[in-house]
């Protein structure tokens, strides 16, 4: 007997369902405490979650989270509590909503802003096909932020459909919310609700064509019933925004403190590791102490990219704007444009959304703006949405690029250095952890150029970039050792343009490449090109599937997708010319 | 001595700039009309543009146009009259703003909704280096829709800074306008004025920390002096957005009542070809007629699309956003999602800014939506920001796509029936022009499957996809024969995933790779991998130079940055074993 079910919930008196909300919060907590995960924003949430699924019918009527890592008591409600304590572990439940998964996901998220345009794409085929239910879109005043917002409000009257949007305000999205947009929310919460009403048109919203209801207090669940329930009604005849104020972490004393440092938690398992983040910030703060150009972009998650204490120092030269990685490109291009040096911080998942902005408006231009790229590869439990395994590929393919791959934080510290003098345009990309620091005697980093860390007997050469690529061709070096294979580790760390001099200088027959990405596009097809051909050298990738990778630990993935040393070590006892 | 000047404009009476603006529209009509380029646009903003440099001071002062079609005024009034003939081509003026043609241009254009946002990046810039100048972003009601104006007004007032947007509210972008932003802007447009100035916070734009002052006739040479002038003082304490009307070809009467058709025109050259786009929507329209889940999405650009029957036909199936692109994206998936058939028809320059949707929206649900590519390849005149060469990369490398690229119109016509039953994502892409077709057999497309085109005596194989990598193909093999070369011809319609079975079938020493694309992680860059490490088979790739392409005709590009016939046949010719 399942003790959560959204069936039964239907029949619950309103003490039932309020119990209901104190043991959902108790088995998201418990939850989250030891897997790790998004914590703060789903306690909050709660209650409302409670009454969507007392209110309306699901599957039936559709829910679709934004950016998705909210969903926590909605899997418990809908039928996977028995499989609730795998969250986001290898094979278990996602941490964000996945159609595979049940079919009260309708919709897959994890980037910002996208709920309200999947919302009317819903209602939309609803119409077409003459079916019936309600489509909701649920979302944070952080992803408020996007220009996806804009752009679905903006096409709501001509699409001529009834959504419903919730728009979940507390104020944060990993970084406090910044902007006009949030400053109107801000506001509206702080008049009086009918007075708004009265004023129907000085609402942004109803001039979209929403009917704006709020604002009310989304922790309150007896609230929540009754506006969910009239505006059910009203459903039937306009498209309505609920807007609604929620308390991050509600319920639980220390989140409610701490909103910021519990919006995603590590879970039980202690990590030693080093931060790149941190280096990154703290190398970039030093320089920006006597470079008077170099200025900090971030897209509202500035402590997670290391950048707190940039931003403390230099308010003048830190700007934050929020969930907008389209915007924060541009801005970073015309900064260069009018001789700064900026550096744009940014998730590799995240960055896909600035893709066409890098190509036209920093690489056609050739301006030098640094991209800094966090929390590249495989980055593990957030799953398909979340990790970072395109940016090689989807960087390389651009003209005027120049892409930096360090191989740990010491490197990443050289390369921040070496990129204040650079005049061009440059990305450099690092993941999240630094677990293995290299030895080297090198005291300055020349741009382009790599590193050879072993020289081996000339047979096989294996050309890594990046500290997991690196970590694995010494474990790989070390295995052929007891075959007598001496290898050569070559520490690709520019990805492009490739070294050609160090490539030529090899002289191998076969030439091993592995990188921390996408096998698609990326270092080691540069590599293949090269040599395409050429019928002296052989070269093998080892690099990620081209597939959709899911949640789990960074190393059980990264081995299963791609990157195993026994796969390694059994082609290269295969295919060496000994 | 120059006609147009604009350090002498300073000293004119407004009689003498009334002359020089209908000396520019003479001009800029007499040009166009011969080398073809954007006409309605920049004869609606003659006028706007003379005042601007009457009253503002460039270079110093920074004029940012957004997407930039329509700064020819501005060019001739900025030291480039002497070339002006050359507009558009090769070695000549550009057709859009361009750094390193003119300091008169700050910022380089060409997609929409970027001058915002860069205007705020020119007036950060400024007041961190602590100097004194005016930056105004011109923008249309077109790019209004774009998400990213939303995003750089949000960022208004915590980037604390002043600049000027002047909004040129024609109703149109190359389709007219849609939207409730444009429905508010018409609203304004019928309202009082001062009425508007006294209910201050009901301006959505004053919402956004913006002075606004509007709306005022854009054609009206006096008026806007007068405006400017009062605006440039402004600036010193806020900043202001301006909101003008202006006639579309203004002066030109056809133009006037045909801004559609004259947004762009081709110039002298008489093209016999015929086109992609056509053959595109007149199939889909007769697939719709029956099959009632297809539904059509496009983002400001129908008529060029060949879409126009179909909206006529299917208005409750037709979908027209406005410069959405990512917006476009979300709703196709969504669509997908709910059980329909959406076909996203799009410029492959524009689907850039739908990287991310594609990748998380459309392929990681695996769902059944086709983007529909158009203007794929080199696409000539426009020049860097438009050339449509970097779509094969990008989608490659992209899980669960699949990727087709017709050799004519005809095989288009199959792939567009085909893709009805397909049941996963999929990409068609394909250029403006069709000016060869191919003999086939083949009654029906098998998705995923190569045709052998031309069997030759085994030594060399050409794999080739799209018309102008299969027509350079023949004219390569029709050269070789002289010397006794018999290539086997390959149309690689299917790019990804590559037809394996045909490949290994081959049984050649050496392969050619031909595409209208990017070299980096294109099709050849997936036939090299996948004979990488098979010492048997050398693999050689044509494809575009990892360059930005300016403008020029497309023979005359394709043929100088990597398509070359010459090239082919000497490599050829060097490297077949015979």
């Amino acid at each position: 007997m399942p003790e959560f079910s959204a069936t039964e919930i239907k029949n619950f008196t309103k003490d039932q369902l309020k119990n209901l909300c104190e043991r959902l919060r108790e088995k998201v907590k418990s939850t989250v405490m030891h897997n790790g995960g998004h914590l703060s924003s789903n306690l909050g949430i709660i209650e409302l979650t409670v009454a969507l699924h007392y209110v309306f019918n699901f599957p039936n009527d559709k829910l679709i989270f934004d950016v998705g890592h909210q969903c926590y008591a909605h899997k418990l409600l809908s039928g996977r509590e028995d499989k609730f304590d795998s969250l986001r572990q290898r094979g278990g439940l996602s941490g964000f909503p996945k159609r595979e998964e049940s079919e009260y996901d309708c919709y897959n998220t994890g980037h910002a802003g996208t709920s309200v345009s999947a919302a009317l794409g819903f209602a939309k085929a609803r119409d077409i096909r003459g079916e019936d239910f309600n489509v909701i879109a649920l979302i944070g005043d952080g992803s408020f932020n996007n220009g996806l917002v804009y752009e679905a409000f903006n096409s709501l009257r001509p699409l001529n459909t009834n959504i419903l949007v919730i728009l979940n305000d507390n104020g944060m999205s990993i970084s406090p919310t910044v902007g006009s947009m949030h400053e109107y929310l801000e506001q509206l919460s702080r008049d009086d609700v009918h007075r708004q009403k009265v004023e129907k048109h000085s609402n942004i919203f109803e001039r979209f064509g929403f009917s704006y209801d709020g604002v009310y207090d989304g922790n309150d669940l007896d609230c929540m019933i009754d506006k969910l329930t009239e505006i059910k009604e009203k459903l039937k005849t306009q498209s309505v925004i609920l807007h609604i104020l929620t308390k991050k972490g509600k319920g639980y004393s220390f989140c409610e403190e701490h909103p910021q440092q519990t919006h995603g938690i590590a879970g039980d398992e202690i990590s030693v590791a080093q931060s790149y983040s941190e280096v990154f910030g703290k190398t970039l703060t030093e320089l920006a102490a006597t470079n008077k150009s170099i200025v900090a972009v971030t897209a509202a998650m500035t402590p997670s990219l290391g950048l707190s204490d940039f931003f403390e120092k230099f308010p003048e030269r830190a700007i934050d704007v929020g969930i907008c990685e389209e915007h924060a490109t541009i801005l970073c291009a015309s900064l260069a444009a009018q001789g700064l040096k900026p550096y744009y911080a940014v998730y590799s998942t995240f960055l896909q959304r600035s893709f066409d902005e890098i190509i036209i408006d920093i690489c056609s231009q050739r301006l030098p703006v640094t991209l800094c790229i966090d929390r590249a590869g495989i980055s593990g439990e957030d799953g398909e949405t979340h990790q970072g395994v395109f940016d090689l590929s989807f960087l390389n393919m651009i003209p005027e690029l120049t892409i930096a791959v360090p191989k740990d934080i010491n490197e990443l510290r050289q390369m921040v250095i070496a990129s204040a003098e650079f005049k061009a345009p440059l990305a450099i990309r690092y993941p999240k952890e630094c677990n293995t620091v290299f030895e080297s005697e090198e005291k300055k980093l020349r741009i382009g150029s790599w590193e050879i860390l072993k020289h081996g007997d000339g047979g096989v050469a294996v050309l890594a970039c990046g500290e997991r690529a690196i970590s694995l061709a010494y474990q790989v070096s070390g295995e052929l050792k007891k075959y007598g294979v001496n290898l050569t580790i070559v520490n690709a760390r520019f990805v492009k343009p490739l070294d050609v001099d160090t490539l030529n200088s090899l002289k191998t027959k076969l030439i091993i490449t592995i990188e921390d990405n996408q096998l698609i596009g990326g270092f080691g097809s540069s590599v293949s090109a090269y040599y395409s051909d050429n019928k002296e050298v052989c070269v093998k990738n080892f690099a990620y599937a081209d597939k959709f990778i899911p949640h789990g630990t960074v190393i059980e993935l990264a081995e299963e997708f791609g990157l195993s040393k026994s796969a390694i070590v059994d082609y290269i006892l295969k295919n060496a010319v000994r």
